[in-house]
């Protein structure tokens, strides 16, 4: 019976892909315009490729290493045996996903600008269905990953004692997250680097000093800019989610394992539910995906509401199969876990229309630094500033309304012990089931985010190759829908990764306990005298033999590192973006120079030159950073052990995820700040208010597309380096 | 015996206030110059003490009504009686300081510019000296409030149990320190609001739009420049380490009387020790401060080290001295808590070392800023914010160490036990003796920092009386000092305010404790059926009580909304500058339109009018910021009680420390970036390089002078809040 029901899971995996698969030969059977509009086309996908090769290329080398590390450990009966396989499939999947999603988005620009010289509906179509590859594939590769690993470890591994087997099971199967994360950092950090270095190299010397428009032929960085929107916003994005969407899965299975240890049939039900889950998300993503479409004159309001009736579609009839099918299985308070998935799936939505009021120039905030540029850039970076950082209040409000509402949801409500031993398991459990619901509908909400880019690249295409006015006008309007969708898919990437890191965070002490059990390590004996058997231990007594209290010095230390973690790591991928963009305006300034007709437009620039460099800084620059954020929770362990540790983590997360916001949506109210005054408003295009708000701009390319979608890795990332170190951790540590 | 030994405290702090008056007798004996130069400062001194009487009207209000609130608590048995009184008190010491410091700096400013026109050393004397005056004024007034009480409340407080009475009396005397935040809170926010909303409004139509020079007599708005320095620097930053000041001797006195609940007699010597080491830090900074002279014809490298010999000089021996006074006392672990007094001293001076590093144009940091002011304003931003990020780390793990390390060097070295109950306690206490003696040497440290703006207001006399070339030369040296001490004691307020903050937070749980005694809940009953006397619960105990677990989701919720806490603060207190800069520069373009020969020199601007705006900006821009300092802890204890408000103290803990250190720094980098250019660097004053600089420097100014320093507030504020409203908390909360 439940081996029919876990079927489910591959089976909604099997039928993504082959939607995914649907939608890409459907793609693929456009035409791709004039020969200018291929030749572009080519010289993009060649670049994006060219990128992918070398960025593999290191990942494979770093990946070699760390199973290397993973097996030694192993040998050493500080780690699983497994996890050097698991971790190299997470990291397979996850970069095969990106390949997939990139390859897609790259073969879509010139079909979408072509098609919409046809129509604006016919537009969309291309490039959603082309987003919607990377979605499908990205929840289709994870689910498939996860039923594999699930059956292999099932299959292989001995445990007679009740109740014990699963626990095993699904804390090694957390360790594929590892994979993921290690490549979303390279993925996201990397790809970060190169789209900004790119933008902001290809706008400092074309629109600034040679006064050339956006997207220009005549600039050499163009192409490595339309490139970077693939890399960045594309596999960058997709292999975040793709992370959050894995970890949320597996994390709360292994809570689930541990909530119900004591009864092995509910226990079971609970590692599935939210498996189940994600499975009735990805059908009906698809569901919402077929039925986005729109009139052949439709104007921006009329596209938003066809994308919006599709995700809310999904979104709504998601939550009902939730409760039909936590009945149906009959799960331990099903009514209870079904209403904490809502709350997810709502908190989703509130963040990311939180995000959209306050980076949409159609809302005041955004309005009101436009008009600070009176007084010059100084006053537009104050106040994108200032507004950036009242804006993480809403998001961080409604994460702790998620977390409490999901937690007094799970648990056994009884006022005087809200948080007895079995409340905490029970509630944290719910917790996670609502980081699953909200990433539930995954597939159709990176289907949205992925769009952007193809729509930017397509009106990049037509506007190189010289489309008509009124194409054109067509492709802005797709892209002015596209910075929307991605403002709103910020949102969510940074909340769901906040929630997942949490409920990584709590698998965490599943992972000492089993790394204690496999040390051979059968009881804990507390400061005061008491002992306990590691096995029946749960949160609570781990807790207090680890002193995981908030006077704990090693804890207040490891809180203040995680906090200053957040801020080095987004100062060292700023400074990268500085770097790395000096180096492209330098090689462009050169072009102009030396390349003789170049801004006439009688000589072709050296498109190839751009994209290699912005390829090799971004895999140099991006060195520092991964090394710190790998480093750093193992090195605390060593030093701090788990209470510093789990200082690291909690102080990571509450400052990287508030800091993330903070620059994703200042970057993105000054975007959008600056497109406020280029559509006629304060002077319009070329006065002195649109250069001041062209330096807000610029200085928000790194905030919103390369540091701060950087911390939703690094909060995930130092969890999972926290969990595949836990053997290690509780083998010794110095203090 | 023990009462001669604490007569010492009141004696030193009568030295202290008798020094000051003599040197500020000192300097009223100078002459203030010429009839220019006692214009242009008369124009200052009433411009600042039209802004105090302005500001103490609404703190009066604020003071009526909190100290009503509290009686009514008290009334209701949720408050300890004394507690409104040792409210009023704390504010009104605390406002003295701030009088006295303002009053000598706004008389010394043209003293000092007439003495340097005699020579450097004698201009070097005034300025230093004045600055020792708020120095003094501030260690002096907190000794005798901190003297007073303890007499006071040690006469009438009755209990009779033995080690019960310290316990009481010092949690009591806690309580005034939040009458010291409260004013700190008006003095720092309100005060950096006014200093930068007349800067940068001076500076946006003066410099940018008008083309004159800094400090000319024709911008109406500098002489409000030149208060805001006097009503910033010297009051608000005066005012925040009075609070640090207080805070940490009192929050140590009352972690040493519960450390040494069990043996009266050490108890009594635990609860001196921080008061004597407070006590002799004052005699030794003294001496350091008549050592500061140089020769008459001294450089910068010569002004610098005459400073650092005095301060060095303070701070060992004042070191040496603690070593014999708790050996003396024959205080338990001497040898190990006068050392953590050295890792306090040392830690603040590492700090300090550190801000300069990272924000003067002698090092690589604020060089390469410069540099990239090549390719424009937004170039400068993101390296000042990149580098501003990744200088939080030295700090931070400076902290750290000091933490780990006077915990270490204050319990009993048993590597099994590290943290037991007896550790903790122990441990606590060490950590507060660190940040005793971290500001210990306060005298003098705040008396170089009190210089600065002393410095700069006299620059601004000699530039606008029409001083000399010679003159302004020495004026411009002295000023030039002033910026690095300015940095330095900038890191070092942030140090100490963190270490303070930490140290209220380990003390709230006593107020905790005393306020269900108060209520007379006698035993704590844990949920898993243990129940314990309320007195003779420990730390641990209380913690496991209110399950402040990192685990429990009141925490995480609380910890999320403390990291939200530290940027909503920042932000709305950004926006304040920018919105009141933003009137400044209305107001400064109208005199320039309506009063006739303004800028040829031949009419007055109404500077009165510049004053005034930015008074009443200041007054009303603080009102939002103040009340959800002052609301979220309170509410966060009425809805998640203890658990919640713990996280949230220590959430906006880590993550205000860090954002503190990262916006001082990254604005003083910027400041001293554009100097470095207008020193003829890369082109020089004047040059595209010199204008994107500028640009730098005016997003700096809210960054280092306002938002980063209310931080300072923040952090320590929602402590002290806390724990006056701990009886409210421990009698009722929703979850």
């Amino acid at each position: 019976m439940t081996d029919i029901i876990f079927l489910a899971v591959p089976a909604s995996a099997i039928i993504a892909l082959a939607f995914a698969f649907f939608f890409f030969k459907q793609m693929m059977r456009e035409s791709e315009g004039n020969d200018t509009m291929r030749q572009i086309a080519g010289y993009v996908r060649v670049g994006a490729m060219s990128y992918l090769k070398q960025q593999y290329k290191v990942v494979f080398i770093v990946f070699m290493v760390l199973a290397l590390l993973f097996s030694l450990m192993a040998y050493f009966g500080v780690q699983n045996p497994w996890v050097p396989f698991a971790f190299l499939s997470g990291g397979f999947f996850s970069g095969l996903a990106g390949f997939f999603g990139m390859k897609t988005a790259t073969y879509a620009s010139a079909r979408t600008a072509h098609a919409a010289s046809k129509s604006l509906n016919q537009g969309l179509q291309i490039a959603f269905r082309s987003g919607a590859v990377m979605g499908l594939v990205v929840v289709g590769l994870a689910l498939v990953d996860i039923s594999a690993w699930y059956w292999v470890l099932d299959y292989f591994i001995d445990d007679n004692e009740p109740g014990h087997k699963l626990i095993i099971v699904t804390t090694t199967m957390l360790t594929f997250g590892m994979g993921a994360s290690t490549q979303a950092l390279f993925a996201r950090v990397g790809g970060g680097i190169y789209t900004k270095a790119a933008d902001v190299g290809a706008d400092l010397v074309g629109k600034v000093e040679a006064g050339i428009p956006e997207d220009d032929p005549r600039n050499p960085a163009t192409i490595a800019d339309n490139v970077g929107d693939n890399v960045g916003d594309v596999a960058g994005m997709g292999a975040d989610l793709y992370e959050s969407y894995c970890g949320s899965i597996l994390a709360t299975a292994a809570l689930g394992a541990s909530a119900f240890a004591l009864n092995p049939e509910m226990q079971l039900k609970a590692v599935f539910a939210p498996m189940l889950i994600a499975a009735a998300g990805v059908l009906l993503s698809i569901l919402g995906i077929l039925l986005v479409k729109t009139h052949e004159n439709a104007d921006m309001k009329q596209l938003m509401s066809a994308l919006n009736r599709g995700v809310n579609l999904s979104s709504l009839l998601t939550a009902l199969a939730v409760y039909g099918i936590l009945y149906g299985i009959e799960l331990h308070n099903w009514l209870g876990l079904s209403s904490a998935v809502v709350c997810g799936l709502i908190a989703g939505i509130i963040i990311g229309q939180g995000a959209e009021y306050y980076t949409s120039h159609s809302y005041r905030p955004t309005q009101k630094i436009a008009e600070s540029s009176a007084t010059g850039p100084a006053t537009v970076i104050i106040s994108g500033l200032g507004i950036g950082m009242i804006s993480t209040a809403l998001p961080v409000m409604t994460i702790g309304a998620a977390i409490m509402a999901s937690f007094l949801c799970a648990i056994e409500f009884d006022v005087q012990h809200l948080l007895s031993a079995e409340n905490l398991s029970l509630g944290l459990y719910g917790i996670g089931i609502a980081a699953v619901g909200m990433l539930s509908t995954l597939g159709i909400t990176l289907a949205t985010d992925a769009y952007g880019p193809i729509a930017d690249n397509a009106g990049g295409n037509a506007e190189m190759s010289g489309l008509g006015q009124e194409v054109r006008k067509r492709t802005d309007a797709l892209d002015a829908l596209g910075n929307t969708t991605a403002a709103t898919g910020k949102g969510f990437a940074i909340g769901s990764a906040a929630l997942t890191a949490l409920v990584l965070l709590a698998s965490y002490i599943e992972e000492i306990r089993i790394g204690l059990l496999r040390l051979g390590q059968t009881t804990l004996t507390f400061t005061h005298g008491d002992s306990i058997a590691t096995q029946q231990a749960g949160f609570i007594d781990f807790m207090n033999y680890y002193q995981v209290s908030l006077m704990n010095p090693k804890v207040l230390i490891g809180m203040f590192l995680g906090s200053m973690m957040a801020f080095v790591f987004c100062g060292l991928t700023m400074n990268a973006v500085g770097r790395a963009a000096q180096k492209m305006v330098e090689e462009v300034r050169r072009q102009f120079r030396d390349i003789k007709g170049i801004l006439e437009g009688s000589a072709k620039p050296d498109y190839a030159r751009c994209v290699e460099i912005s390829t090799q800084s971004a895999q140099r620059e991006m060195l520092l950073p991964s090394v710190l954020a790998l480093l750093v929770p193992t090195l605390t362990g060593v030093v701090f052990g788990v209470a510093g540790v789990m200082g690291l983590l909690i102080g990571g997360l509450s400052t990287g995820f508030v800091l993330a916001i903070f620059m994703a949506n200042a970057g993105g109210a000054w975007d959008n700040a600056k497109k406020y005054v280029e559509e006629g408003h304060l002077g319009g295009k070329g006065s002195d208010a649109h250069k001041a708000c062209v330096v807000g701009d610029t200085v928000g390319d790194p905030f919103k597309d390369t540091s701060g979608p950087s911390l939703n890795i690094l909060i995930k990332l130092m969890s999972m380096v926290a969990i595949v170190m836990a053997g290690l951790t509780s083998a010794w540590s110095l203090f």
